[in-house]
């Protein structure tokens, strides 16, 4: 928390509405930090329901393992997230901890443990003192309210520099329903499936099979396409909650037509959450957006669009304002997707600067020089080959990076 | 070049004895560098067989395409090597290049163009001045003598910071055969079924076949198991030559005892070679080697280890001394691979910090802290599964790296 705020920052950010159904408070239970909030309890009216994604991890943490369990139920009536410890890979004690954490819940709230969801982030390994939150959830659950959500978003924080929310609004035979959702992540950031942390609630009245069925999509093109240092978490987990509390007809299934609305506006809210992550990237100085087109498959465009977003030399060059694009070149070409050297097209923003197979015969180097001074830069590939597409997000690799984890964890 | 030599670099290289039927020189050609030599020309005697591993990137250089197309005839007479241009992702131009280098080779010694063998290294995607070897070859030409070696390794080098050789010899029925390599890569280092770029040179009579079939499983646990960045290269090329000078009955099947024998000293020198390319890895301060036992089988160990080796957390975590675990653990996770998180042991060194899926009950912070300041470290992962094992070994993740990588190319 030591770091100065992220130059990508938001020059602002929205206030996020009150969603019906959902009240919360935060605390300072000393988990890791000192005099500042590290715990957020959310209260849920009966009758909300969940949908989740959670880490594909092969070393889960113990909070997802819980939320695993739970998911099938498919209603929620509170979430408890701690911030400064992951409680992962601490064996027995991690998993005594989130049944602790969880009675210490269902206590306060007079709700079933089924029920409640857990989150915890921070740094690995360490076992989490779930005995710290027994004297401050009582509390919490004292002084419940529908906002600020700015202080939810603050108390879930870790190396982030700045506190992530987004919302969006549709409207139903004339009824707004809200979707709001906070964020946190700054490194160990390649979401397999999920994201590092992120909550989102909604007023909606959707069914939970409905919900889940349309999470998954937007996930995909949301936390599953942003990457900050290709290391994916113990702890990614996004869970959506849904309150059912404005006043409209029931969304039953993914056929009827207010489906798709709500899944844009989801997925709307996801991205920017996502893109907040990618600003807030560890020692970042450049938000970088790599399109990839006329690959084989979706599938193929996005892991050569990883690739690309993944390779510390391609990230160094962007920091260090070179376009270096045979590094991109190398990039594709480890990808190990269907790719023809002598087809590739490769242009920074509108700046073509090579194509099929060699430099673009009118390479300016001081107008692709001029372009890599921006704070946010476009890289596009063409491939040539057939009409996969996909977009990654990422930042570029800075001595910043360095500095943040080198000394982390002592 | 202007970086200091790598603090990981040998105290001292052994001298490369004469390999019968080969001889080079080397030249000053202005490629990029100015007053250092960057062309390497190797002569061999008639009757020389070849054997080689090349990169497996979809966007090879044309060096590579070169070399693929020649490696089947399984002969050669001479080697071509420059720094400072790779000649890659440079289409038609690139193609002519490598045509018109074999041209100036063929007429300066008198052979086919099919025994020459060429290797680029440099910067991607600019054209090579293939012209500039015309005066330059000739003249090599004129003063081929059999060493010394370290001239050779000196004029291949790019942001490598000192040469790198090695050399084995081993005993056929009281006939001595040598078996001598040099290399160069600092950056860019993911070899994927070949190297940067590596040379070897022996003595030893044996079928070309024969060579092939050595060279591969050799590679598998040298080249192929070091990693500085996970960058893997456009360039990637090793090339082994046997002049078959020594007197000694030829080695005409991989069942012959002797096959074995040579295998071994041959897998030695390329081992140490890639010892060589991670000690000097961009930026590096610590040489570190990943173990990974009881996984499922042997690949999946490698995957594994590749994982943790290549996770920019845990190599900034060593590069600051912090024995964090934790992000050893999160590399098994995303490896994707059989693990079972209550099962793992992980040990920096003889030290076991963690055990049976949590932290090991005697962890002893101090002692290991100790052992994170020293120059080697050794990082051994359990996996509880079954018997498959593998070794990586790589570098850590300092400033030096972001430094040298971003302002390499302008």
């Amino acid at each position: 928390m030591a770091h100065p705020v992220s130059p990508l920052a938001p020059k602002s950010l929205p206030e996020l509405p009150e969603i019906a159904g959902v009240r919360f408070a935060t605390a300072e239970a000393g988990i890791k930090y000192r005099s500042r909030t590290d715990v957020l309890l959310v209260a849920m009216d009966e009758g909300t329901v969940v949908a989740g994604v959670l880490t594909r991890s092969k070393c889960p943490s113990a909070a997802v393992d819980w939320c695993r369990q739970n998911l099938p139920g498919g209603t929620a009536r509170a979430l408890l997230v701690n911030s400064g410890n992951a409680n992962a890979f601490t064996g027995q004690r991690g998993k005594a901890a989130v049944g602790l954490s969880a009675e210490i819940v269902s206590r306060a709230l007079g709700i079933a443990p089924a029920e409640i969801f857990l989150a915890s982030t921070g740094v690995i390994g360490e076992p989490l003192a779930a005995e710290k939150f027994a004297g401050v959830t009582e509390a919490m659950a004292g002084r419940l309210a529908a906002g600020p959500w700015m202080d939810a978003a603050r108390a879930i924080m870790t190396t982030d520099t700045f506190a992530k929310v987004a919302t969006a609004t549709v409207e139903f035979d004339g009824v707004p329903v809200s979707i709001s959702g906070i964020a946190k992540g700054s490194g160990m950031i390649a979401p397999d499936m999920a994201t590092m942390l992120s909550f989102v609630f909604t007023d909606a009245p959707i069914a939970a099979g409905v919900l889940q069925a349309l999470l998954q999509p937007a996930i995909d093109t949301s936390f599953n396409a942003v990457t900050v240092d290709s290391d994916t978490s113990t702890s990614d987990t996004c869970l959506v909650f849904a309150t059912g509390k404005a006043p409209i007809a029931p969304i039953g299934s993914v056929d009827d037509p207010r489906a798709a609305v709500f899944a844009e506006a989801l997925r709307d809210v996801l991205h920017e959450l996502a893109i907040h992550v990618v600003r807030d990237g560890e020692g970042a100085t450049k938000m970088v957006t790599v399109s990839v087109e006329g690959a084989e498959s979706d599938r193929s465009a996005f892991r050569i669009a990883q690739s690309i977003a993944n390779s510390p030399l391609v990230k160094t060059a962007i920091a260090g304002e070179d376009a270096n694009w045979g590094r991109i070149v190398m990039a594709v070409g480890k990808a190990g997707e269907p790719a023809d050297r002598d087809r590739l097209e490769i242009s920074f923003g509108d700046i073509r600067v090579a194509t099929r197979g060699e430099r673009d015969p009118a390479y300016d180097e001081a107008a692709t020089s001029a372009y890599m001074k921006n704070e946010e830069i476009e890289i596009r590939v063409g491939i040539g080959l057939g009409s996969g597409s996909a977009t990654v997000y990422t930042c570029d690799l800075t001595h910043g990076y360095i500095t943040i984890n080198g000394d982390y964890r002592s």
